[in-house]
């Protein structure tokens, strides 16, 4: 992104039953800083299963609800396989803002996936800004990218 | 894995430019260890596309090549992006042990992929012994995981 920080970005959030209170959280947080939130669920601490999540976010990113989007389980690590199955979603899965700004800058990431049983809530904070704030270098990256987009063209 | 660590597995590896001087110690390793190592590349330092070697260790592992794989770009974002798009492969992208551990407990991860310019190598050790000698657990988990292999079924 090249827009400011302050500028309303539209999100899409989801979240297992282990990232429901982070999800909370991070959406009032958002919220409060101007942003325009899509809350795909879950809406409760009641156990769900988190691929439904994970394929939830990447339908919304996919019919273009949202340009960005954060899902979060608990280690992130089963959501974030979920989301990637759609190649229209590049997630990173992150623990702290280096790999957060990486994933924008080198992959143009367009969803990330945080672990709420892995992290606290000021680190998760810092992953999210590092996510919303840093812009794609294109470049090299570009054709690297679009080729996350081809799998079945695979070598 | 219910065997011992000393049990020899056959582990796949794939690596771009940035992943390929760790991709060649932890093989080294490894073999010392005595398990059996099938290197998808690359094989030098020459800049590469990172999707092709996560593509690469996914067809592998649908193949049936090896039951486990481990795959290393320069953040582990990217490569572990291009190896889940395969619905076979259950890619935890690892910085520290916690999380491989959970990758095989929770989501009976067949993959990890490491970040060769954000973690050390006794760190990438650490990530690889958890992810080699932890068991999945089952239980509730399973279908979690089944979940995983059918995102054409997505809610």
């Amino acid at each position: 992104m090249t827009d400011s920080p302050n500028t309303p970005l539209r999100i899409a959030f989801s979240a297992d039953h282990a990232g429901f209170e982070l999800k909370t959280l991070l959406i009032a947080w958002l919220r409060e800083q101007g942003h325009d939130i899509l809350d795909l669920g879950t809406d409760s601490d009641a156990s769900v299963d988190y691929p439904d999540f994970g394929y939830r976010l990447a339908n919304s990113l996919e019919r273009g609800d949202a340009p960005f989007g954060i899902t979060i389980c608990g280690s992130g690590i089963g959501i974030a396989i979920a989301a990637n199955r759609n190649p229209h979603v590049r997630c990173a899965q992150v623990a702290e803002p280096v790999s957060a700004a990486l994933a924008r800058r080198h992959n143009n990431a367009n969803a990330i996936a945080l672990g709420a049983r892995l992290i606290g809530v000021d680190m998760a904070k810092a992953c999210v800004t590092a996510f919303l704030e840093t812009p794609f270098e294109g470049g090299r990256h570009t054709h690297r990218v679009d080729k996350l987009a081809h799998p079945q063209e695979a070598a």
